[in-house]
């Protein structure tokens, strides 16, 4: 009995979080090792069907380069990448289509249906939720897309009638191709459009580090400039890089807040909402 | 941080319970210790505040009765019980009515605003919500009341606009005199009224006992018809005969589920609502 | 017969302060006599309702105050003023909160369903309302509030649905704690709040009169000016100055019209409103 | 001051009436003299006002033959009357629509928009409210129409903008030809449509008379069989036959109370709501 | 059946236009011969019917002079005209207010109801649509006036509830006498209150010519510097002027376009609608 | 222009068809060559278009077994029929929902998208939108599913907001794995769920024959009784049988009307509904 008491009262100390983050839009970039270990997933999961139910709206934006790169190679088809982009011809967009918008996609949403939610999954074609178009620059990158515009509307219908948006990083250009667009930056231009309370990156490290190597050395909290100073430094791994550019675009578009955390860590989703301290960094405007 | 992980597990163990109770109304009679010892007060009212931010409707009527009888001494009238209900002379029931409607009610009021919900005091007067005449019978008790009516409107107004309803237990005669209605009868006919999922009695007891002197023989579930049996028996308590009446007449009229738990222990609403096992006893229609 | 034409052609009279004040809110401040003796009080009573009837949206606050120094006296406390306004230990401000929104609050509560309205009583606290602090200055008067703020929520809501809203001038203070507050700011608040078309006090004289001790010397219209003017002039009585920095007040925050009436005066309230002359002395703006 | 007092004690007399009718729909079948005396019709069109603001439904059809027979007489044709009704040749309905739809109408819709209300002439072809068909029957009165059915849904979209529907009595036949219905049959069709409250006729004479020729032999109740006996009786008047049968079918089909007063009286309509007299006969179901 | 699919294919070219005209409104002023001829008369009700059921929101005022005219005839009236504008004494507006608003709006009503729409007749005076007063200037015209204020509320309940509005342009002055007002005008201004996508004016003749004698020289497009040099250029019939006045004020308050069709050429509504090209005469802002 | 007129008064003879399906929902079939051939596709996607502009509610599920087909050759996997049904393992059930979820919904999207309508593609799993289980029988046909149940929530909010809902036949096993669902029972099912008006199959053959072999023998209408004799006449091809059970139940559920027409035609979509004739079968109730 002692132990229930104790219990319930953990739930009343979520209480003041709960209150805050009442009806407020968390976008969550999910990927990683979150996405692929069996039960980090059903933690992850279940944390933002919690979420949805104590009045939060999570608004997921998946990756998937690994399960694109499976089918590539069971097809024969060797991936390249050009200042780590993907080069991706016809045949490949197609594919990453197939993997992103109908094999990850649909197995979240089927996943937080059988958790207790309910989930609909949404392609950038979707509603046009995503307009794109072809990267320029130097080497021809084939259909890899930047976002032109972001339509919100399909994903707050979704949204305001209680299921959860569980979005594919798919774009469509603008003769109707499909555009294989970066999750992050998807990410990121959601949490704009949505002008999001917080954008929360599950990723595979601890948050930014101090220094590359030094586990321990993750930075807890940065502004907006100590973020631009970070781009330029060394500090930063090459991967981190374009993640940095993402939360610097979306504070400037009236995000509150960033959030950088360890996917890997069970529950991390629910600790960064419902701890003062949260885990990982968290980057804000100023 | 291990610690912080095994809370965030605690939180997701509620997950199934917020997803069974979203936007169903629990009615609660609200006396006894819980009432009047500052730590009890303090965790009831979390707990309400705490039902309501996960999407529980939870409605309030409170009891008074010892605040009421020290209200009279101080102004020197002694109390007169017949059959263990007040007799109320006008001078009574403006006591009794200054001590609910204004003292009780707008205390509890004012707790939950602190505690960061938002909470609307209703007297059985206000919007004509609890309607009722003279009790009648043998001896003449006065401005005691029983229930002729429940206008829900008000209720159900303040409700929707996301207030957490708190009722003090004055009736309004047909000539707009106050009456004094016993709360237990009050909170049973409002739950019907309102059709709720959950009716809860917060007691000083552990629920109904099966030997009235085993505080450890809780009778942990009965059906209406072991109700209707146990009102005859000599196990229960003389105290718990009208709570009993209450209960069956509130399933008879659609409520689902009666629990009749001990408000010492700590948390215990959310003890009722979030494990398997509840405590104390559990009443239901068949 | 010739005697009904004529009534029929008397409520045709109306119509065009009917179509006039059809939708406006009216904020009354209700206290004196009219409170007190019972004909007057059913009078107006009768007008409130009849006011909401024909499309007018009337908020009442009421005071008490003799009802209060009644119960004090009874619980052989002694009253006590500085500068006019009552020193408020923590046992007198439970007196006071029992007797406003306990008793006089229902009291009129119930007075109006009785006459075909149906109305709501609110606290200060209730849906905090008014929320204010303690008064500072030289003299220590404990619990006795001005406002820091007024949530209209509540007030909009209970009118929406058809309810007349009956307040009593208690405050919630930052920690939850009760607070006396004047009725005549709080009255003025409240109309600023709700951008009353109309604040009316009613009270035991016929109006802001030149001659202090002319009864027949009132002053029929002041604009804001004035209303600064008279503040200083000697021909104001000491009880009148807090009623017109109130003016002043609500008349600088969008409040169009606000009158001094004679409550004693049968059905002044209605004379105020259908009549061209209407009583009292009128302030405007300018 | 005094008479002022009175005067507001008069509009208070009439807070019963107010609140019992509000919200309710009163279809009022407006003709004979009242239409023609200026003063009766400026009376009768401040009545319908103040209906409105004090929360009433007033519909109004209207008459008109007499202006009719005007327009006709001009253009040098002669009314032709079989059994009662006109005969209607394709001009004479032109005439009839012209006068009924056009002039009739707008000009109570205007006087009513001058005294303070806002009104909507309706034909009955507008929204198609009036379908018909040619009475069948031994002489062929060309253009007279029956009323198969009334849609009101544009009645009641124009009533609950606030607007006061005024409907002229011309039908759309099913090939879209234009009908000339009779304003009784249509005012007791509409009525039921609307399931009305009261269904009022503004007529020339007192009510339902017991000898046809004594003024004073007003009948003040019937009910729907002793309705079915004056049908067949001698005491009733040619002209009063067909309302007769109006009423019966109106009450059958759900029209709570229906009127038959003199429109000569001033302000005949609101006696008839505003006193437990009224005046004239009042026939009800039974 | 090749047959077939080359009309299916006729639909699908529609679509284009469908799309960007879906919700909009067309503010259509009807006169001339499309209002006299029978084939024409079918051609525009169907056309203005198919608008509706496709999503344009087709708002229709009509005309009438030489209706006005054979009734004025009949009752043995000559008609005056001082510059262009017909002299109008009490009973002749009666009378054009008798054919417009009773006899041509009901006939449009009702063919539009036959077509399969459904059409809701309003006069200026309805709802107070058209305000006017009449018109100063050297030589008493009479009741012919000129707008003073448009309250579009009628019209757009009407439009939302899925009925087709057509006015005629009668208006009502300040006393609530029925003033002529032209239509052109009344076309005008309701388009500028409505902020009409389209203004078409439905004439008898193919637009604004370059040269007045030669039907073939018409000028496809004018912006509105243009359009103020036509008015002072000698190329313009006078009856053309006062249209070319209109249309300079629609589009300086808001109109998108403007278009001068010839109502001769069967189905020209939809030709302009539908096709690229339209025909006649184009006006737009810049 | 005389053209244009023609074509102009082609657009005003489907206004009794627009008129008639104004606000039904259709339930489109979409598969076989219609789905593969560019220009078929593009007209099919066209009349889709139209169809929601003009105020119809068309509902799409595609097929799509060819495509799978093709990526499981290239995977070097045999597709294993078993009386005519697919047998999947789990791999097969992944590559079938990658292509039809992924690949081919998302395809159909994109068209109706530049095609100037706004699609949104749902898979089964979306808001639980098709549940099913494994069909049981003799041979284990692994992940080849039955519908258990309709949740048109989505599919209803979807439509609501204006966009075209494009379904692929996954559906969502009790444990949330992916299921292959035949995709003309998936239409049939939907249709009843959404009490579709009509479903239309868009197949590659004229209808159902009378004689197998015989193009031209197509029946035109069929009634749900002769719909059952057919099932068991020699003349119906393997193909068609499973089509005719699945309009027989959904006509038993409520489906007005059901069609199967060739989607080799152009525009087939367009003439059956806007033709008297339209074309293939039509089966009805009765």
């Amino acid at each position: 009995m002692q132990k229930l008491i104790e219990k319930a009262s953990i739930l009343t100390e979520a209480l003041p979080y709960i209150k805050e983050f009442s009806g407020k839009t968390f976008v969550i970039k999910y990927g990683g090792s979150a996405m692929i270990d069996e039960n980090l997933k059903k933690g992850v999961i279940r944390d933002i069907v919690l979420m949805k139910y104590i009045g939060i709206k999570p608004v997921i934006i998946h990756g998937g380069g690994k399960h694109v790169s499976d089918l590539m190679k069971k097809l024969g088809k060797e991936a390249v990448f050009v200042s780590g982009l993907r080069v991706t011809d016809q045949e490949t967009v197609e594919i990453a289509e197939m993997v992103l918008s109908g094999l990850v996609n649909k197995s979240i949403v089927s996943m937080i249906n059988m958790a207790g939610g309910q989930a609909v999954g949404i392609s950038g074609k979707d509603g046009s939720t995503i307009e794109g178009k072809k990267i320029g620059g130097a080497a021809d990158l084939g259909f890899v897309g930047e976002i032109t515009r972001i339509n919100s509307k399909l994903i707050e219908l979704v949204d305001s009638a209680e299921f959860i948006p569980v979005i594919s990083p798919i774009g469509q250009g603008a003769g109707g191709e499909s555009l294989n667009i970066n999750a992050d930056t998807a990410a990121s231009e959601i949490a704009s459009a949505l002008q999001a309370e917080k954008l929360i990156f599950l990723t595979d490290v601890n948050g930014i580090l101090r220094s590359l190597n030094d586990e321990n050395s993750v930075i807890p909290r940065l502004d907006i400039r100590q973020c631009r100073e970070m781009g330029s430094s060394e500090a930063v791994s090459s991967g981190m890089i374009p993640k940095l550019n993402s939360c610097i675009r979306a504070l400037e578009k009236g995000v509150k807040k960033i959030h950088i955390i360890n996917g890997k860590i069970p529950h991390s989703l629910l600790l960064e909402i419902f701890t003062r301290e949260g885990g990982g960094t968290e980057i804000t405007a100023g």
